[in-house]
């Protein structure tokens, strides 16, 4: 008999790989001959590093660079096992968490940081980075990133820009001729859950200008700028990328990414259950088992679950999902691949407790599941 | 596919019947052609009488009786289904609850509402009383019940004792003659969980005599009284009744019940499973569900969802034991007929909500035990 163990970290009370671990331990005191595959999963969000290292026994790796306001910080990225795939989280390197509130201003704040992460993982000879673009600052076009990488964004004065969303306007030439040759060599893919242009009223500057601190009147600036990089970038390199779905990520990083660096922008879920390879050992399985600290009828939405449950149904491969709340409009995840969702509390608790006896919890669940399964009395 | 629901009350949240209700709707959603029956239950302590009552759709009859402490005071007892059994709770007439914690004394608190109950019972014209001993307020060994019920204990004037277990120690001559004599066409059966004699360091009065407001001296008095009043018995009945395991419950009721009214004193589950005629339901069954508030390593004492377990052992049918709590020590149930133990909270609450969506919560939880069932993949 064969588990598939893939859930996403349980938020705040253990990581994929010990909700993994976990699962097993409840699995072995029903079937010790079972043969349980540990995939800790992600769906391309905060978190999504750390899974990828630790399902791969890969390392993270440390690095001072440029930060969102242009002052020294020290981010992290990911080296996993195989030694040939970078995963980089943009909100390590130009994230707003790296921002006071009041000091937020998406005129002035710079991906470059993000793009040194990247130079350093080519200097590793990595061939394949995963990028995760939640939680930046920047509404710069992914201009600063592509500064660190060796393009050059001129005024027309012959002026390299500074950094910030403000000055695109001045842009008036692009020159690629430094670009850092082995990023040709590299597949860049984009975890983005996100289908917005990079313009217009469904653009990065609308839609998620104000949470990174831009008043109205910064995001009809900046609106106007990225219109106004839209059009050089197409007159300059013939891309048109305005109103590309995902080109209005994290500020634009995805025209960025998608016009200078061939990126793949896919969603993060199925991003991770690609590197993890996670179909491959979900074909032949007996019974997949997934989770996350949460689980309702948004889970459908990109959620690790869902992704799961959609490789697992392809093979007929039953799923069953675990979590720490169970929310409304559950219905809708039995017709989409789960088989039956289980809550893993033991007892009325805090919030604070039961985050503590996740792991416990989450074996003695995954036990009694397994001991239903083992009746097998249905004719 | 047949469903036997046999659950207890889940405490403050639901009765026995609901639970099973609720249990039933969940088996429903996944199984809509599955046979349900539902077998409320209980453990012979507090809800019985509501267990057996609301699963045989029976009525709750009230009667004024003479309280613990000779005051009126409003009783009531079950009439089951059937119309031949009536269940009768000794706390509702002669309860420790019916008295304030100040006015609590043994020497002068009589067991005559109980007997009232009895008699009101036996004018309905009942065949079968299970007596439920919980909670009494008692140290009288049941002569307040007997002298209801026609039974006279005379001093050596030949006096009427008067009520409580101080005056015991006058008893003089038991005069059986009045005793009603419907009695003797009646089963008397008393849910008794304890062991103990009727005096002795383990007595009733040593025992049970602090709890019901007995100070140390009382319990001297208590305990004399009731080797006197058994010394009484074997001198004139022939009964030898002091040592009989049982006969020291509620204050030495159990004496009086069995050496007058040839009662049975049985485990309170044992005489739930037989009234229910559970037995009868589950031997064809191909699951039994149970549960209670709570389960731990304790339920393997006495509680409702062990004895269910017990009996679908017998047959080798599955048993899924629900639970709002699940305690400590759970392995030792896994080898006493339950094949699983499942939590039904859905995510971290107050207790009191807890408690209010309990009803959804075993739904929800029975369902998606059921979507288990119904994958049966395990070869």
């Amino acid at each position: 008999m064969k588990f598939v163990l893939a859930p996403d970290s349980f938020k705040e009370s253990m990581s994929a790989k010990t909700a993994a671990f976990a699962m097993k331990k409840g699995i072995m005191k029903v079937f010790p001959e079972a043969e349980c595959v540990i995939v800790p999963m992600a769906d391309g969000g905060e978190g999504t590093l750390e899974s990828l290292v630790s399902a791969t026994e890969g390392e993270i790796i440390k690095t001072d660079v440029i930060g969102p306001l242009g002052k020294k910080v020290t981010a992290e990225y990911g080296l996993l096992g195989d030694s040939e795939t970078a995963v980089i989280e943009m909100a390590s390197a130009s994230g707003l968490q790296l921002i006071k509130p009041e000091d937020r201003n998406p005129l002035h704040t710079t991906s470059y940081g993000t793009g040194q992460l990247i130079k350093h993982a080519l200097d590793k000879g990595v061939n394949r980075i995963l990028i995760g673009i939640g939680g930046s600052a920047t509404n710069d076009g992914g201009v600063g990133m592509l500064q660190a990488l060796g393009v050059s964004f001129k005024d027309k004065d012959g002026e390299e820009l500074p950094f910030g969303g403000g000055a695109l306007k001045h842009l008036h030439t692009i020159d690629t001729s430094g670009l850092d040759e082995r990023i040709h060599n590299v597949q860049i893919d984009v975890a983005c859950d996100v289908n917005n242009p990079l313009i217009g009223p469904t653009g990065a500057s609308v839609i998620f200008g104000p949470q990174k601190g831009a008043t109205r009147d910064m995001v009809t600036i900046l609106d106007h700028n990225l219109t106004h990089y839209a059009k050089v970038i197409k007159e300059q390199l013939g891309e048109d990328i305005a109103f590309v779905a995902g080109a209005g990520a994290a500020g634009g990083m995805g025209a960025g990414l998608l016009a200078f660096l061939s990126a793949r922008l896919k969603k993060g879920i199925d991003l991770v259950i690609e590197y993890t390879r996670l179909e491959e050992y979900v074909k032949d399985a007996d019974f997949v088992f997934t989770g996350e600290g949460s689980i309702d009828g948004q889970t459908l939405y990109g959620k690790t679950p869902y992704g799961v449950a959609t490789v697992a149904k392809k093979y007929s491969v039953p799923v069953i999902a675990f979590a720490g709340k169970i929310g409304n409009d559950i219905d809708a995840l039995y017709e989409n691949g789960f088989n039956a969702i289980v809550g893993i509390l033991k007892e009325v608790t805090s919030l604070k407790e039961s985050l503590e006896s996740g792991e416990s919890n989450l074996a003695f669940a995954t036990e009694n599941v397994c001991r239903i399964l083992k009746i097998n009395r249905i004719d």
